[in-house]
């Protein structure tokens, strides 16, 4: 007779690898300079130190030269919108966010402090960012819920005189909006010529929409969980109604899947589903980038009947959109040059680079690099830093 | 001719070997698991993240296996009251934090991070380190001037259920108490014969005198700027006039110097000076901890001379009080045991480790071991990680 399994026996985690390999955490922080006697222990520490603080509170710019803080992010979350996993709290999405450190050093050796709040008001969490802005060169927020994130970043960006970049926005933008810029030239067609649909109108939504009608996309609609969002619509929040008045020119009204008729682009960012038959309606050279992680929001095996060419969010597929390709490159450059801000002309500058990398080998299942492309995160920060100059953004 | 200087040329800070040290900092993140290909990437961030972060969503104090915020401790300051320097600010401070980050990590392996507020308030304080708390295994206040320390300690104590201690009290009070237990030993006398004399009331003398007290020394009395403190007194702030209740039993008024006539034991923690001919007037077999930095209030040498043992602050003389035999061991124990506090107890057991390292080698030179002794953390950890379980202050 076979063994009973044991009631209420908690689930064996270690039998998944994930579990052992987070175990104990990801980072780790480590100290750059010796102490193994009395007169190193008198340079680092007392007395020496005493003589760089002093010269600091004199000289305020010399804190660039000599502590860290020029060259370290905060990630910054309060664990409302972590993944697909939702409000978790900042306890639960504290692997994602020392997830994202190890990629900010191992893709462009950026050091960062992951920083997961206890509180989730608007005002709470932007005084509390302000308060410990003094340790850090760079704010990355990550995973807060729409729209507070919106207010949360349009206000750190106004107080604070360091770089403040909320990735789920834009990191997404920047990647989606390089994908997109090498799609189309593959199918011969500007991005000014070209009508796309957004299906999602959260963090990730809104800045690809915004960065696309930057980049002079030709009409641009975005639905929520109500459908198509136009001017006047009911139930929209002042972020939607902004969008609202600069997206849909010709006013369509309805489902995502009937936007789809005869429109060159799709952006999935939402987390639902469209049928096959709705991509068959999309025009001849269809673009399909169907986002949503693990499902796409059509599978891309299905939308590649029909488009011609498909991104996912997977790594499984060809032309995974993949922040990573985005992030570490841009506050890199930030950092080299000590901006003050990202600006819209620095993101457009990183979108531009990552698409440069494919250059002469576009096709349809690389319209942009992977993400061990180890060309991408110097080509990015590169980009930035030059653009941070052109600006004059830049403090060195 | 010789050439004439430049006017207004700045000083050449790398002629002093701290700049080129501290330049850039002296701290580094780094990831403690590899990132080279995608199945790293899936099981280090997405998707295999996913599964920690539901995991700990489900089961709270999975956290601390799973993620580095136990491991982990945030050396918070604001930057008033740095070194003997004074309020300096944030910017002026971090060169201080980093390197008590570096100490932690040299001396007993503790991660750290050093965050440096941009704020003085008690209640923005308290509230900008009770929402940052889900980041870290413990606080380390560092530099917050007095009495506002105090406050802001208690508050933190009661709203987090993690180690805070701010060190510029308990560190230095640990120390002191460690090495006057050596030297009452040396004098054969116990600490219940002793009456003490402490030079300053700031976060150092109250912390000093209070642990002395619960180690029952015979009676102690404090001195602030205006002389010695004693119930009733004019200019008492609310921690002075508690101190005053339990301390100085024969009401002595007047001037510190005064109260060295036939005191046991001189403990300067003010900055202040005071005359061979004052030390020559305390009892036979005299203590004095002279422990102003870089200039004690009398020199060793002088106070020799009549004193049967003498400390100080400096590591160019026998006898350092420094506070790094203290709190990198303290955090050590409490995180390895991930303590919801450290208490008296822990804070007395640390104390005892600490004298006991000397054990038959006492002498009137050594009555304390030195910073670079491998012997200290180790066993100052194991001391406050027992008295946890002891006390029931352990998670494990």
């Amino acid at each position: 007779m076979a063994a009973e399994p044991i009631p209420n026996e908690p689930p064996r985690l270690d039998d998944d690898p994930a579990f052992p390999l987070h175990r104990g955490g990801k980072l780790e922080m480590r100290s750059t300079i010796p102490v193994r006697n009395k007169d190193d222990l008198s340079l680092a520490y007392t007395p020496g130190v005493a003589r760089v603080c002093t010269a600091i509170a004199e000289n305020p710019d010399l804190v660039h030269d000599y502590t860290w803080t020029s060259k370290v992010v905060a990630v910054v979350t309060d664990g409302t919108a972590v993944l697909g996993l939702g409000d978790i709290g900042p306890a639960a999405s504290m692997p994602v966010m020392e997830g994202k450190s190890l990629l900010f050093k191992e893709f462009a050796d950026v050091d960062s402090v992951p920083i997961a709040l206890g509180c989730t008001g608007v005002d709470e969490i932007v005084d509390t960012v302000v308060r410990m802005a003094p340790s850090f060169g760079g704010i990355n927020l990550e995973d807060i819920s729409a729209p507070r994130c919106f207010e949360i970043e349009d206000r750190l960006r106004a107080e604070l005189d360091i770089p403040v970049f909320h990735d789920d926005q834009h990191g997404t933008a920047i990647v989606v909006l390089a994908a997109l810029t090498n799609a189309a030239r593959l199918v011969g067609r500007p991005l000014a010529q070209l009508r796309a649909v957004v299906a999602g109108a959260g963090a990730s939504g809104i800045a690809v929409s915004r960065i696309l009608i930057e980049a002079g996309i030709g009409d641009i609609a975005l639905s929520d969980s109500k459908g198509l969002i136009y001017e006047g619509r009911d139930g929209l929040n002042p972020v939607k109604e902004r969008i609202a008045a600069v997206t849909n020119r010709s006013r369509l009204t309805g489902s995502t899947e009937e936007a789809l008729r005869g429109a060159d682009v799709f952006i999935g960012l939402s987390g639902s589903t469209v049928h096959e038959s709705s991509v068959a309606t999309m025009s001849q050279n269809a673009i399909v980038f169907a986002l949503s992680n693990p499902t796409p929001e059509v599978h891309p095996e299905v939308a590649r009947r029909h488009a011609r060419v498909v991104a996912t969010g997977r790594s499984d597929y060809p032309n995974q959109i993949n922040n990573v390709l985005a992030f570490p490159g841009i506050f890199r450059g930030a950092l080299d040059v000590r901006a003050h801000s990202i600006t819209e002309g620095m993101k457009l500058a990183a979108a531009g680079a990552l698409a440069g990398i494919v250059g002469g080998d576009l096709s349809a299942d690389y319209v942009i690099p992977g993400p061990f492309d180890d060309r991408v995160a110097p080509a990015v920060a590169a980009a930035v830093a030059t653009q941070a100059r052109r600006e004059g953004v830049n403090r060195i």
